[in-house]
């Protein structure tokens, strides 16, 4: 199914439609404050991969697809995610992000927030001018999901009584809700029947469940070079994920379970301990478990489209779905 | 005109329909994180004055007024203030706001912006709930102004160079613009025609620039006790505000000006500077003269009403911009 297309196909199917989305968001960067519109730019600009435009395009494709009347809800699910991170950069204090320094390690946290809810609004600007009531709803439902997600994350961290339930929660939340939320939305403006638009929205979910899954494993595998931004950075911050949540139920013989409790508390951890604790994480069977659970994900992606009729958009789709894991930053 | 009615008559005739509004705001205090529901009641649930929603049913007042076609808008521009007031709140490193604690004097900077973030989001819900694009359209770009109007507050802090006009455009968006979407939004849910749809919106920011002018007065003017946050906040910020510019361009020759603008630079003022610089813009007579600007506003804002159809729903109306003017906290 789909294996006819690879992610270069779908990229270059979509090219000129994901340049005008490009070209708009570049406008939303142009802002009259000093300093801030160089900036916005950078973030706005720089490095994005753009899947969730890329996912809302591709829903509307095999219903009634207009391009005209996809580029403003385009444009917003992506100023919403930038906006998301421009917030939690000032949650994470991180100072990488897309491989470029962030915003709020250049500017005090008051602007930092004040710039992060300008892109909100911009965002929901662009929701509005969709003139759909049905996407604006979609939209603003995601942002509270966001929301939602990011609260469970402060409140789980450094905890490791959380569940596993809990935790798909949290990060449907904080990732999968705005996937599906873009998925739905293109399906809406593309006119798709009920059952498609949720069918549509199942798959977003899906597909942004296991690209937060993969991204979990990329912050415990990779370098930060690899990533574009600090490795092993939940660890750091106490936030308990998945390899973490598996490497202490099935995976926790190998002798380091105190070391990576106490890492998770983050009270007197030293930059060997995280290292070590890392390590530890990678070497138990914990990665390669969290990934099978990632494949689960994208496999229900893929049964949810059975929904829509066959063709090549369907198998974009699909495509979009195995991309979740093989990404590599 | 108007002087018939006072604000005792306005809220006792929209008592009723205040109390629904009122009863869905409380409804959204209703979260299940830990502790953060008791404290989303306090913010959301005291003291707040409610003059958005209460500007936005009486600008449906003379035409189609329809209560529950208008209360997701009324909730929803309240919720956006608030959201607004709690990002301001981190911004301000303010520990009093409605008599209460702030929610950053209790929560980690993290927490609180997310609760900011949920708060917009759910405001964003009740614009989509109104089912109507124009609504939407004129609430994002409400909050658009509002980050714009603080983003210029932050950027000119420490200043004496802003001119007056754009302290104008900055307070604009800081306050008024959410005054004249509320009106707006009110007339185009009730049907009202496009030029009155106009007059409402002018007429909101009228009346908004005269509230934050005297807001402006009062944090130099009253004490804590009286305005439920700290007096004096704006110097202390270094937020120059119409009272300070005033003193410096026509009220200036009391012998205080270089207190005065030591004290705005902020590098090394003490309690005593802050006190006796208050008392210096007090006495220079820069007080009256902000407060009849306020005044041309509200004039200003009862000749925007001329547009619309004379009757109590007018006289309502005119006794709200009265009301900026006679407010003491």
């Amino acid at each position: 199914m789909g294996g006819s297309l690879d992610l270069a196909d779908v990229l270059s199917a979509m090219r000129a439609d994901l340049n005008i989305v490009e070209a708009r968001l570049r406008e939303e960067a142009n802002v009259d404050y000093p300093f801030i519109g160089e900036i916005l730019r950078g973030i706005i600009g720089g490095g994005g991969k753009r899947l969730r435009p890329l996912l809302l395009l591709l829903s509307a494709k095999p219903f009634n697809y207009v391009i005209d009347r996809l580029v403003p809800a385009a444009v917003g699910v992506e100023l919403l995610h930038t906006a998301s991170l421009i917030h939690d950069d000032t949650v994470d204090h991180a100072v990488l992000r897309r491989g470029r320094p962030t915003l709020n390690s250049l500017f005090s946290n008051e602007t930092v927030i004040l710039i992060g809810d300008y892109v909100f609004a911009r965002s929901a600007m662009m929701a509005a001018a969709t003139m759909n009531p049905r996407v604006v709803t979609v939209f603003a439902s995601s942002l509270a999901d966001i929301c939602d997600g990011q609260l469970r994350e402060i409140f789980t961290a450094h905890q490791l009584t959380e569940s596993i339930d809990d935790y798909r929660r949290r990060i449907f939340g904080k990732t999968a809700a705005l996937f599906a939320g873009s998925a739905e939305m293109g399906a809406i403006l593309g006119g798709a029947d009920d059952a498609q638009i949720k069918a549509l929205n199942a798959f977003g979910g899906h597909v942004g469940m296991a690209f937060q899954i993969v991204d979990d494993v990329l912050d415990l595998r990779q370098s930060t070079d690899e990533i574009g931004k600090p490795a092993g950075l939940d660890l750091r911050q106490g936030t308990v994920t998945l390899p973490t949540m598996l490497f202490f139920r099935d995976h926790a013989d190998n002798g380091h379970s105190d070391l990576v409790r106490r890492v998770i508390g983050g009270d007197e951890a030293t930059d060997d301990d995280y290292h070590e604790a890392t390590i530890a994480i990678r070497q138990s069977g914990a990665i390669d478990h969290s990934l099978e659970i990632a494949g689960t994900y994208v496999a229900a992606a893929k049964e949810a489209l059975r929904a829509l009729p066959p063709g090549e958009p369907r198998d974009m789709l699909e495509c979009m779905a195995d991309l979740s894991l093989q990404r590599t930053s």
